[in-house]
């Protein structure tokens, strides 16, 4: 009982109110930017799946947009900017329950909150949301949003590692800063890879924001089960992959 | 009397006139490169907005020409290369005011003579100025564009720290080059996601030479306010953020 | 004999088993993101060849997703993702020939995996093949296979030196990820410089999976030999020209 | 007498060999790149000016084929892959003015050797010159070129500083692979700024070779005079701004 109130207490000291803010801001930009670039693209092309470039502008804008989102939470709350991320780090243990519905909560808020502004200022543009290509079931889709998680998240793990659960540490700031880098990378290549087939979201939060401001919730079942289960897998591989080598590994907050 | 002629000798001292040579010529890049990449990018297509491609174009030479400008000026000047950021700093007290002023004029400068030297040699070319989509009220357009400012400065600020106003210093030079790279990638970002709402300027310069050389100075005040606004804000929620985990902040010149 | 058995035994430890793992991902990654951007491109332009854009969309989706892939994999098992790069090393003595040959294998399967996945979720995608162009000839394709892959290769030696088969070490976690970019940017570079010509491959393993899956096996002698010789002559020439500069590299004139 | 004799015999020492190589190569690569990736677009677009998505195509090529140039003859040669680059350093006085012939000899060859290469192999594609656009004067693009050039050239000073005619030494290998990184980003952006309007070479050795190999002489005189004009400028600018600072270069972590 003791333990659960020091627990709560710890979710509500000032360093973690500053890493709830750092995940609600970061994910506010990430989202601001790939809705905004799908908005901005279609705006430009009468018929939003004619061409490649519309794709190109998404998928570099989100590479862009994710380097800066994951460079500045980085040293506040480790720079998840994703759900799954977070429910990655959860299982491996760097980041306790209480504290990870906490980064999932300001996560969807600052989703939300970039439609809503975008929804308000773009006049009469619809909010996009991810979608399905016609030609795939819900169940294959789900299958690679999966996969494309688990390149991401794989990769997360790597660029935070040494070790325990975000950046920053004994890596100095410019590693701190190349992960960001890679993470931002490996993202806007799988939107290259699949944006055609499912939108290439990986991130559930990327797809909850659109879904609730636009009113259709279709496949959101598709958009969560698939990251999560790709970024538990990931995390586990990780572990088992490199965890024989990790002398102590540090918590985070 | 005697503490302003102490601060008027500093404003003209040899390494405060560096500094605004270094803003000068880092805006006049930016903006030759973000002005020319438009006109370019016009001249490949004969109706302007017709292409997400144009709007790609852009948005990747405002992100490597901003990375460029922001190095070169990093460790002379700080690399602001935008009122709203020295604006935001003047807020944080890491320039005082009549250095900020003549950071001003150093950068409406810059961007003027760019647009000039566009003019002159692109032989009949209109210089091209932001704009904002028709859809959109100038309150609307000042919001986003406060909003978009708010992002690209706060990022400013996490990368100009620790500790004051701007790169360099303890970080070492690897942390001032990746500093320079996240502010050109999500500039580079913002274009992309607002590039058809309006112009994506987030620069008060950016948007002042253009004006000044085409004559056309419509909506200059929803690129000066809301760029200010938006940066003020940053700098007040990033110190609220980060405070107090300062222990000591540096001067900058 | 006992040297032999020696030998396999360290084939088979724990730190080799994770490097074919990690060669294995990587590879995966690579050819997923490679493969399955040419998919979502061509879903976009009903006519794969009509467009630049198409090619910028899988230059820079193979650019992005190589940094990832060799950055994940540096620490581990050098970053090789490539059988040319392997070979390469394995003529430079940085790797013997049995971990030579776990490597290949692991790099084979990852990609034929990559495509077997992506021929399932995709629904009716055919799995697209590097391509010779009509105007060329196999020997010319060779050739051009071959100068390509030296230029990456060659880029893979600065970029893992000093000293021995691959990233990490002596240079700190900044240039490792560095060099992981550079490799990526060069790939990048490459693909838009002869992507229209015959594919731009340099990566017998990222023909090779294509190939299995969909059947099509014309050409792969050039995909195999262009880029083995041209990895071969890459690593001679950059032993040649800095191994006697090994103990103190030299400054710069 | 002596002293030519001992400068001529520097000029052949194993570095100074290895120095030229470097260039040769490396500068091969660049043109390579970037002419290879104007052939590569103008296959995918019948009318090669109706798209900004080719001019996109050679910026980023181009962009990152510099970046790898660059890092991969920085601790070699210095990086220079550009005639009016070693002439900027010639008259710093970073590079003695025997060497800079001998630089200038290996770049012009590099660059006619890649384009020989793409001219053979690419099987009836004509090699593609830089070009100006017809409402442009000669002298209007010499401007043009001269501007660029500044701003390229200022950029490599400041990513080459602390101290002496290159990158590497005491600022660490991530400071040198960043330095390359930005030059290249630079390079891009002035490509789609001005790929337009002059072909954005910048780089007298880029249009030397591919007027060679295709036999189109005209405007080299633009391609020389202003590249060379405006390096010297720069090189002349960034003396006079950053010399009184000069005493102390801090080290690098």
């Amino acid at each position: 009982m003791a333990n659960i109130c020091a627990n709560m207490k710890r979710c509500f000291s000032p360093p973690a109110l500053r890493a709830y803010f750092a995940e609600f801001f970061s994910t506010f930009l990430f989202v601001f930017i790939a809705v905004g670039s799908t908005i901005s693209a279609r705006m430009l092309t009468p018929d939003e799946t004619s061409d490649a470039s519309s794709l190109m502008a998404t998928a570099v804008a989100q590479a862009f947009g994710l380097f800066a989102a994951v460079f500045i939470a980085a040293d506040v709350s480790g720079g998840h900017v994703n759900p799954a991320v977070t429910f990655a780090y959860a299982i491996g243990g760097h980041i306790t329950v209480p504290s990870a519905i906490f980064y999932w909560a300001s996560q969807m808020l600052g989703s939300t909150f970039a439609c809503l502004v975008l929804h308000y200022i773009s006049a009469g543009q619809a909010v996009p949301t991810t979608r399905i290509a016609v030609e795939m079931t819900g169940f294959g889709a789900g299958i690679l949003e999966g996969v494309l998680t688990f390149m991401v998240v794989y990769t997360v793990h790597v660029a935070g590692d040494p070790r325990g659960g975000g950046f920053g540490g004994r890596k100095g700031p410019a590693a701190t800063a190349l992960g960001a880098l890679v993470v931002g990378a490996v993202t806007g290549a799988c939107v290259l890879a699949a944006g055609s087939l499912t939108g290439a979201s990986m991130n559930p939060a990327r797809s909850f924001g659109p879904a609730v401001v636009s009113g259709h919730y279709s496949n959101q079942a598709v958009y969560w089960a698939g990251p999560m289960v790709g970024a538990a897998v990931a995390a586990l591989v990780h572990q088992a992959l490199v965890f024989p080598t990790v002398p102590e590994p540090a918590p985070a907050p």
